[in-house]
């Protein structure tokens, strides 16, 4: 193994997010209960790991301020944001002091929060939280989900939102 | 806790696919040399993790022919693909026999595969499969990355492919 030397190597932070910047991802907001109420963040990371049985993940960044809040979390909610939301996802982003001020919002039975307007949501139960150098994968047993209105869904791709649309759509 | 009962619950296949297919994926196809040469694989599964120290994830469906791959490899690369690239992710996606075939492809110095014309590509070294059901959550620690041509990235949502532009860009 000549290359044993490079499993010492490590990409550097920039070079990684130079790529990942490139990288589109389906925009979310993900709710959780906290001891102080509700709280929510915007995640370009959700993605599906099994369908059956129904298991996502997503990944919380060690410097976000809701890295707190989903480590002490018993679930979640993801909801998936229609080309209409790009206010929520903004919002959701944004160091703001109460970010459901002005938010229209449903409680289910267990007081998990769904925002109105997404184009579907699933509610999910945290059974492991894998710690990388500060950040989290949390990997969550869907155990309810809804549809929203029939919409395209958000996009986040270089700092930007983007609608899809018909007219984005290849055929 | 009145909800205890529902902490035995799963979400049905088909609901959670219902979400998951409103659920925009940046599109890439992931790389790994087996025993018998070269595999490759679109997954809209792949996200960041940590930035520095750099580390991604990807998942790998448990009824995928590229499970076996990745099992065993010590490594991978993911290629994110542009917007004119959706014959390759078709082709990535295909129970092709041969899916390079055709293809143009850079060889790293391990003998990674990197695809030409990707928006951006990540080589990472495997750390963790996490086994849920049959289907696997991978976590890679990224060692080399480039950039490839400036060009929006391709998103797959509701079985269609999507190209993203400055008319898609929300401002």
């Amino acid at each position: 193994m000549t290359d044993d030397a490079r499993t010492d190597e490590q990409l550097g932070a920039e070079d990684f997010r130079a790529v990942f910047r490139r990288h589109a991802g389906g925009v979310a907001v993900v709710t959780a209960v906290g001891p102080d109420g509700p709280r929510g963040f915007t995640a370009t990371s959700v993605v599906s790991v099994s369908v059956d049985p129904a298991y996502f993940a997503f990944s919380v960044n060690a410097t976000s301020s809701s890295r707190a809040v989903i480590e002490a979390a018993d679930g979640v909610v993801v909801n998936v944001l229609s080309a209409a939301q790009s206010d929520v996802a903004a919002r959701f982003a944004a160091p703001a002091q109460d970010r459901f001020a002005g938010i229209a919002t449903e409680v289910l039975p267990g007081g998990e929060i769904v925002l109105s307007g997404a184009v579907g949501w699933v509610q999910g139960r945290i059974e492991q939280r894998i710690d990388i150098a500060g950040s989290l994968l949390v990997i969550a047993r869907a155990v309810r989900a809804d549809l929203g209105p029939r919409a395209f869904p958000l996009v986040y791709v270089d700092h930007a939102y983007h609608r899809l649309s018909e007219d984005s759509r290849l055929r």
